[in-house]
């Protein structure tokens, strides 16, 4: 399972104050803890709502954060393409993350020439398009296959591509849940890989930290290879642990007890 | 889902003792708690090693406790068919269950006669023969699908007939947890119930109330239909009310907001 830590946006208050007052410390503070506890990749969103050329220069200076802790992978989140783009040119290293492309038409046209200066890179990829997020399973996957199709044909291979199903609240649908895990099973068929956030499926109710952590254990039972999770939160290292020994991949049980020595959870 | 309520057995020190002491208050405060935890039916297990007439005595004695708290519908369990004819004897509701008939030759030909003279009650069949539990998950199916038969030819209907898939420790296997649940799933394409019990994936790791609440979650999610579970542990109503929720049977999320109210885990 990969890890992708959700923590440094700046739409969450103490993010979007550390960024506004360029507290380096604070930020360095936030990415030790994700790495500390499991974190692959550190998601770098430094959308604090002030405009295109603010965020271009927050997110250097996030990068820059980053790299004075160690040469970590990066997961660059925008939905400005132009702020991925100048982004991108900051990262040193080979393996990232671009979140994300969707189905939009404009949005494809002008990522496409981005992801192709970075073939290695590693592309989310949202199943909505122009009109939102289709609640028919079918639609999500011919979203999925048309971005796959394209992403292809600019020489992307399978493994880097990471379809993002998309969570919706089972408060306002409570078949959202199954929708989303079906939409993720058909996924798998394709030899694609998967990731997702999960806070979203718990939202409006109460005590969301538990839903969050069985929704993540069924993700995990149907394969998902990646999420974008605070994995400071210890329920969730306990859904991923535990998730994949019940789904024997965990070979004599070694990660889990090796977990619980270290009090992991 | 449908809860068995596991802990009047004769195998558990404190239950042992109720009953060699014929401590009644013991063993129907025991069946109370259980009932309050959502439990629908009460397995009763009067083996205390001390032999056929003892245990048979034994059982009409819990049964009696069991109707001085209420009508309740029993479980009764028991290695022995005699015992299982006499208890059955003084069972007054309709609706029971038989724990348990297995593909023992033996077992069938003196467990049938009973059954047909309760075609009404439901009947718990162990994935298993002569030969113990198969590792190859097909021989198990080709089990359950032999008890099927034999039960639909007596007249017992598939609603009840309710088959464990049996559940073996992931630490001496760590595939064991994903094997059992390939089983349940072909089982349930028989159109037939399920049922099992939990605390055996966990033996021999630590934290083992963890573990068996996550695997619950996944038997839930793979359609389970019944569990025999100490309802009392808070964990496992957590898990049984959250994956109902998740997995689309809880409508507008109703039982799960009552079980947060009620500080139900």
């Amino acid at each position: 399972m990969i890890i992708i830590g959700e923590r440094i946006n700046g739409t969450r208050g103490n993010i979007k104050e550390a960024i506004e007052k360029k507290n380096k410390e604070f930020i360095k503070k936030e990415i030790k803890k994700q790495i500390e506890c499991g974190a692959h990749y550190i998601d770098l969103n430094a959308g604090i709502g002030k405009g295109k050329e603010r965020e271009k220069e927050d997110i250097k200076w996030l990068i820059e954060c980053l790299y004075e802790v160690g040469e970590i992978p990066v997961c660059i989140d925008s939905s400005d393409p132009d702020v991925i783009e100048f982004g991108l040119s900051f990262i040193k290293t080979s393996d990232k993350m671009i979140n994300s492309i969707n189905g939009e038409s404009k949005k494809i046209e002008r990522l496409l020439p981005i992801i192709k200066k970075y073939p290695e890179s590693k592309i989310i990829c949202l199943t909505m398009d122009e009109k939102g997020i289709p609640s028919d399973y079918k639609k999500r996957l011919q979203i999925a296959e048309k971005l796959i199709e394209i992403l292809n044909g600019i020489g992307v291979k399978n493994e880097n591509i990471f379809v993002d199903p998309l969570v919706e609240p089972i408060s306002v649908n409570y078949e959202n849940g199954i929708i989303f895990l079906k939409v993720l099973k058909e996924i798998k068929k394709l030899n694609i890989k998967t990731t997702c956030g999960l806070s979203n499926i718990s939202f409006g109710l109460p005590n969301r930290k538990i839903i969050n952590k069985y929704f993540l254990s069924f993700c995990i039972y149907e394969g998902l290879d990646s999420v974008i999770v605070d994995p400071t939160i210890s329920d969730i290292r306990e859904a991923i642990c535990i998730s994949e020994m019940l789904t024997g991949k965990d070979e004599f049980c070694m990660n889990y007890i090796k977990n619980v020595r270290n009090r992991n959870f």
